[in-house]
């Protein structure tokens, strides 16, 4: 049950050390351990013999999951001491590699990494009913008109990515209106899903200025050639024929919202339909 | 832009050997080399010699992000050789850490790898007007009523991910109505976003048999009782008034439908607003 989990304080701050091992390693929520990378010998030798130690502790101590995370390029020697005392990678990012190692004999409750990579397209119509569109310079498609759009940033938003996405690649600076619509894929890159959002925004000029670098074309094209071209059916048709109904009226969009998060400081984005008062 | 981008075949089919290194590579559609793990030496210092000799080819062939699988637990040797030689590490699965080397002078464009945990909840209303409500046996929190839900596994699209972690929490079987709302996260694990979908379900039976492993309890509860639990303020407040409105007839929901994806076989799931008869 996800609901709440995600918005209390980082776990570590509950932890308390409250075990035999001759590694530093906190207790977590679920009986776990998760060994401080402070404490991490340099020396893999010595690290091998402090890591066989603390696993017999902890399985006496019938502890579940163990989380080791290895600081990169500083103690990458442990990682193959690590792997050769059954631990396997977790995840990994440009300054660490995590390994988690189930200790008890029922099946493995580790969560898993991250799942979904989150892209943003802005579907941008001007008052000619002229809709901006770009042509890629690199990648795998460079012949086809698009929407332009992007990946979102660690961090980001789903608006601030559409507004920031366009703006760079385009040059037109855009308010956020609504999400039309989004679709999710299960076949992206290394084998991950991928959620594509696509969303209305108003553009405050229509002066286009292309991004040097990643495009080849941009321009503003009438809507209807744009929809009728044949590339697009299924999925990317049905995408853009929201922002069709959108724009004239016919439906509605899915509104952003932000709200407090309550069981920490902040604020979250919730996105719902806003058709409320129509009804 | 990633429109149509997550739907093209692998990249991997495209791409030739169109380079005069000594590790077997391929160049991608963006100019970088990806190497083939299958040509990897398990020897450390053959490695070291071979990827450094690759590496001045590449170079001077003007490559930009070289893309190097490192297969674990078979070559976890070479990992600390890799990292000698400027690679990072960009993510790690059970089976494998990948790392990537950009060798311009130019800014790194490497995308990044997935960036959101996806979570899903069920507001499951029976015709009593009560919700099923449970209360976790681990975890941080274990002491509130929640809406049972949990996270997406691998290649789940949100609706069926709804249906699952309800049967499976609560023993009540549901039919997936909408989505009514989803709020966006980026403080959750590791640091990374999450985005967590709260999903309108119908069940098909009240009688509720509950998972001894993860929850405590589960019942169902007054709707307006629910709603009013002191803890349920700011965004999950919302969320959950967000169910009781739909319940209501007073808002849609985010419906789905599955279509072609066109540019290669398979349906995708999209969702969008669905009021389009009632304006």
């Amino acid at each position: 049950c996800l609901l709440l989990m995600s918005s209390l304080p980082p776990p570590q701050h509950k932890f308390s050390k409250d075990t035999n091992a001759d590694l530093l390693g906190f207790v977590d929520d679920f009986n776990g351990i998760i060994i401080d990378s402070k404490s991490l010998p340099t020396d893999k030798e010595m690290f091998g013999i402090v890591l066989q130690a603390s696993l017999e502790v902890w399985k006496q101590e019938k502890r579940k999951g163990i989380w080791l995370k290895i600081p990169l390029p500083t103690h990458a020697e442990l990682i193959t001491e690590a792997i050769g005392q059954g631990f396997e990678c977790h995840h990994g990012e440009s300054g660490y590699v995590m390994f988690t190692k189930w200790l008890p004999e029922t099946p493995n409750t580790i969560p898993a990494y991250t799942s979904h990579f989150v892209g943003v397209g802005g579907f941008v119509l001007n008052d000619k009913r002229e809709i901006l569109v770009i042509k890629e310079k690199n990648g795998p498609v460079t012949s086809i008109w698009k929407v332009p759009g992007g990946t979102a940033d660690p961090g980001e938003d789903i608006a601030e990515t559409a507004v920031r996405e366009v703006l760079e690649e385009t040059g037109i600076p855009c308010e956020f209106e609504c999400i039309l619509g989004f679709r999710q894929l299960h076949t992206a890159r290394f084998g991950k899903s991928d959620m594509y959002f696509i969303c209305y925004l108003k553009p405050k000029h229509c002066d286009i200025k292309i991004q040097e670098s990643e495009i080849a074309d941009a321009k503003w094209m009438d809507l209807d050639e744009f929809l009728n071209l044949k590339y697009y059916q299924g999925v990317y048709k049905k995408l853009l024929e929201l922002g069709k109904d959108y724009a004239d009226g016919k439906r509605d969009g899915i509104v952003a919202e932000s709200l407090p998060v309550v069981f920490k400081p902040g604020n979250n984005t919730v996105y719902y339909t806003d058709n409320q008062s129509r009804l």
